[in-house]
């Protein structure tokens, strides 16, 4: 009787997912109607959530990187309970249905992350690990224990081939992080055809080789999947890969086994034979046994009681540490310590110029001694990056009480386990590397965008300033390439002062940011007769005006070419050209000013406008007008020193003050 | 004194490449100074290369995947008699000398790809030996023995991290590429430190997992070394990788084995006192002793020796087998058959709307059947991407005179390994994927442009007209992230007839292509009325004008919101409103258009201008001018019908056409 209900809650998910793909006529069944055994087993005896509160924190991680199997997701979020009623079922893949083609993060309670695009769950699911592990190494004590859930997954073939997951899964297993137990769906089909087309590697030798536990198991032997739950709960070193035998489209007598099953509908005759195959009938279509549903909504209780013990626990954790409590408790509700703002660097003295990627690496250690959340590390290029916090330790095997994080030679991992901090909660993470292999991490920036995380992206060596590493390491289009992704902050400040400036707004900023800095040692402006950084915070603004707040010409420039207008002023000044410097450090925020505010810094009567920055000029046509320029950068790079490449390529004042006079006519 | 001679060329190597990093104060001494030995064994004993002809077909290729150790490949380029005079070594890292900080492709004779950008040189070199193997196998005959190379490169930690090197890997041991032969420079020394810090994984057992033959040797027992190179060179089944333990900075007394002595010079102390360590003269700096050049000028004669063998191989060839000599040698100097482009589908029925994916599949295969060069594949969407060429077969072990490459789940690797087919010669490679995942492998991208390779990505399901797969899958930023790259060339065409027109376009291009398709049907048009196609060829063209020849506002469209362009001026002229209608496929192409042309187009008169295209705004502003506007999307996409979509975000012709009044003030 009981396995007659397992079966009967089994093909309730199965069936519920094929025929919402078939009433969408769109969407992915094969997946679904292969793990539906799987995830049955994983979420009726072994995953701790709470469908009535979704956030509780101290709930296990559910990520569907195979993001098109979402109709199982939302199968299993139904049936256990979660807001997602029958009717969003029914209402998959439509318009602002709850139901989207791929998992979107807010879309619907329960849905962790957004996936889809493959690897990107994998390497969220290491990223809320960590931030596990992390966590309960800072606040649990002996005795009590207040963070203590896991990680599961449900990864595919595709997802295993995508260098993100390699990326993830090599870092995963150097820090033995336990807390991952991912199922790998091993059905030996892709959109292709057969597995044996494009991947014959020895997967399990493979992650055992990057320091995993892997054990096997069939898909439809519940025991033994249970018993691979049980035995990967029990391993305390290594995360776990189990790699499961399953079937896609399970069921279906004629599509199982097949691409076609993959992403496309059964089609009535087939969804109808594989019902009858089931003994499931055919009739009515999204069909919930009463004792299926009971069954499986047992979730809310277990979950409320589990809840419950948690609370206890917290309660008197809370007792016994009311410090940690607090600190904990203000993180995991997103707040920042008071007074995080308060020692931050202040850079007065103008006399020595100073790579705005070094102030960063001030900002950043006067920011981690006060916000506990703030972690972060680079990609392999910390000294260069100036990201390390000194004294704060390297993270590593039994080293969870440390701050740095080493990421090593892998962007694409580092920003998908970004994403996973950022959901899992607790953490403002960040993540460095030069500002050329951004697009290395692209797939995890848009992610962060989609989602909004609040991760901070360290970009450094942004510019063919950074000199003789030459045009591979140049950035040129990623300016624009960045800012064409719409949610993305950027901020580019002009000196050391703004960079202060740029963390503040990095740090309060709903949603992801990236902050772009220079290798290159710029000057300090001195604020003494320059506007306060603090214009930072609206994107751009007035950094000095023509003497008589009547330009002739508007300069307008971001980071370490705001020095180079500067001094393009002075010479057009010389001339009798009056001319306003813009620092505009950020066009997203700029945009998010009042018209009015707008108009006062691009003052619409002066239609003689510069732009200069070391970039292509795409998009800057906007702030320019069409009697205005841009000095920008239309090619690649090139391996020299910085001050001849600037030289050669008209970044200096003299150069900048000439394209002014030719704009004005002169 | 053959060892003397031995270690005296290896010191040679190793202080040439330290000197010139001192001499430049930048760059990476650490790995040319721990590989001289390993460089020197397989460049004087293996390498089948011929300096005074560099680009002789038959020899084999030489990768240095860990870039930033080019010093190590300009010393061997000099001392092995190529046109690099010992002078480009003392201009190391200076502007427009042939020393870039990086190998640059094409700055100098011998460079065979641009690496830095870590794990692509790993992926190059894969697809060089992917293109050795096709052209061996279609081009060889029993006796006749013409294409026989081998691809031997250095990779480093760095590269064995990246995920892209990962997906190559994966892919080089399904298909048994034993030309492959990668030399690991197993230091374990990263930027930031150890290994230990964050790369623990067994990489021996992870490349034996992905069924490559694996070796360890010490990179200072050179005839250990050269025990490996030729065991590897006898394995005909596997790929090889020869794990070399090295010492990073080797001989520097205080330097080696850090960190440190990766990307920075020794300084003048420690450089003198390595060269003391190993019995070096500090003076001259760049000393190279007549001996060890003569040595290392053998390679000279040796390799002038193999190319006359191959030579009168070749020519025994050409006498038994004329017609596949002349294909081979067409296909090696990239010259295209004659009447290549004469059968191509034309499209004239209009009355069924076809998607620009289906219709592309449709150009691959006419085109395939006339160009063997052109072959390509999908990233496992080939049914998707309509990529697989009908009846030419799968690519994969003892099935290489195929046509059809399936790259599995790996944008990334198949990004590189186009790069390297094209480098190699002999193929105008294809990838395929979706656009949105043009993201997952955009450092391929950047640099085939940078490069200049000729390499065709099919990209498509290329807006928000795809539909049901929702936000992670519908491009917003895409257009505008390609466009900003340098040197990319994108063609978006408006209907099937343009598809047609886009792929000459491609197959005769010089440098990257990116064409963007629909997944959704789009109508054909109907070019007895309006213009012809072949206007794609300049960018943008005058689809139809206004009734009058005088527009009052100018519609500019691209892709599939080309019809949706049609329809508004249908719903203007109703209104007694003129529309000109301009299909805008490529940007790149219209900016090479002499000014009257474009003048033409966009006639300057007419500042009502309103841009038609689903995805970001920027850079339209070019186009539009500032009293024009943009029907754009600032947001991200929606899982629903596509049509739904498209009403929603305004791509009707009646909203369009509201637009568009709007813009006149009516």
């Amino acid at each position: 009787m009981a396995k007659d209900l397992d079966q009967l809650c089994v093909n309730t998910i199965r069936f519920l997912a094929a025929d919402a793909v078939e009433q969408a006529r769109s969407g992915h069944p094969g997946m679904p109607m292969g793990m539906a055994d799987v995830a049955y087993v994983l979420w009726s005896q072994f995953l701790k959530h709470s469908p009535m509160h979704p956030s509780w924190i101290d709930r296990d991680r559910f990520v569907l990187s195979a993001g098109h199997g979402c109709m199982l997701l939302y199968s299993m979020l139904y049936l256990t309970g979660y807001d997602l009623p029958l009717e969003e079922l029914k209402r998959f893949r439509q318009w602002e249905s709850k139901t989207a083609g791929h998992p979107e993060y807010g879309a619907a309670p329960g849905i962790e992350t957004s996936t889809g695009p493959l690897g990107q769950g994998f390497a969220n699911g290491v990223g809320m690990a960590l931030a596990t592990r992390l966590l309960a190494t800072r606040y649990n004590r002996p005795g009590h224990t207040i963070v203590d859930h896991r990680i599961y997954a449900i990864v595919s073939d595709g997802d295993l081939m995508e260098g993100i997951a390699s990326e993830a899964a090599s870092l995963a297993g150097h820090l033995g992080l336990s807390e991952i137990i991912y199922l790998y769906d091993d059905n030996r089909i892709t959109i292709e055809g057969s597995t044996s087309l494009a991947f014959t590697e020895d997967v399990a030798a493979r992650f055992r080789a990057y320091g995993w536990f892997v054990q096997e198991v069939d898909a439809y032997d519940r025991p033994a999947v249970a018993a691979a739950i049980r035995a990967a709960q029990g391993e305390t070193e290594r995360p776990s890969l189990i790699k499961v035998h399953s079937h896609i489209g399970y069921g279906a007598p004629h599509a199982q086994d097949t691409a076609e099953v993959h992403g496309a509908p059964l089609g009535e005759q087939e969804l109808n034979a594989a019902k009858q195959a089931l003994g499931w009938p055919t009739e009515p279509r999204f069909y919930v046994p009463e004792a299926a549903l009971t069954h499986l909504r047992q979730a809310i209780a277990r979950g409320q009681q589990a809840e419950r013990e948690w609370e206890a626990r917290f309660q008197a954790y809370a007792t016994a540490y009311p410090d940690l409590v607090a600190e904990f408790t203000q993180r995991m509700q997103g707040e920042l310590p008071a007074g995080w703002d308060a020692d931050l660097p202040a850079f007065a003295d103008t006399s020595k110029p100073l790579a705005t990627r070094r102030a960063s690496g001030q900002v950043i250690g006067a920011l981690s001694a006060k916000i506990p959340a703030l972690i972060g590390g680079s990609a392999d290029l910390a000294p260069s990056t100036s990201t390390l916090v000194k004294g704060a330790g390297d993270v590593g095997k039994g080293a969870f009480g440390s701050r740095n994080l080493h990421f090593g030679v892998r962007e694409h991992a580092m920003g998908g386990i970004l994403n996973g901090m950022a959901l899992h909660g607790g953490f403002i993470p960040y993540g460095a590397t030069f500002m050329v292999f951004s697009d290395y991490m692209r797939p995890s920036i848009r992610l962060a965008a989609i989602m909004g995380t609040h991760v901070i992206y360290v970009f450094t060596h942004d510019s063919v300033g950074l000199g003789e590493d030459g045009p591979t390491h140049q950035p040129i289009e990623h300016l624009a390439a960045l800012r064409a992704i719409p949610r993305l902050t950027l901020l580019r400040p002009a000196d050391a002062t703004e960079t202060t400036e740029a963390w503040k707004v990095a740090i309060t900023h709903k949603g992801p940011v990236a902050l772009l800095l220079t290798r290159q040692d710029v000057d300090v402006l001195d604020r003494k007769v320059l506007a306060p950084a603090s214009g930072l915070a609206k994107g751009a603004y007035v950094l000095v005006d023509a003497a008589s707040g009547k330009p002739d010409v508007i300069l307008i420039a971001s980071g370490s070419e705001v020095q180079v207008a500067l001094a393009a002023r002075a010479t057009l000044a010389e001339q009798g050209v009056r001319a306003r410097v813009v620092s505009m450090p950020s066009w997203e925020l700029f945009e998010q000013q009042p018209q009015a505010y707008r108009d006062g810094v691009l003052l619409p009567a002066v239609t003689a406008r510069l732009a200069v920055e070391a970039g292509v000029r795409m998009g800057w046509e906007r702030y320019v007008g069409p009697q205005g320029d841009v000095v920008s950068i239309e090619r690649y790079g090139a391996s020299a020193p910085y001050k001849v490449i600037w030289e050669k390529l008209g970044f200096t004042g003299p150069a900048v003050a000439q394209r002014a006079l030719k704009l004005l006519g002169r």
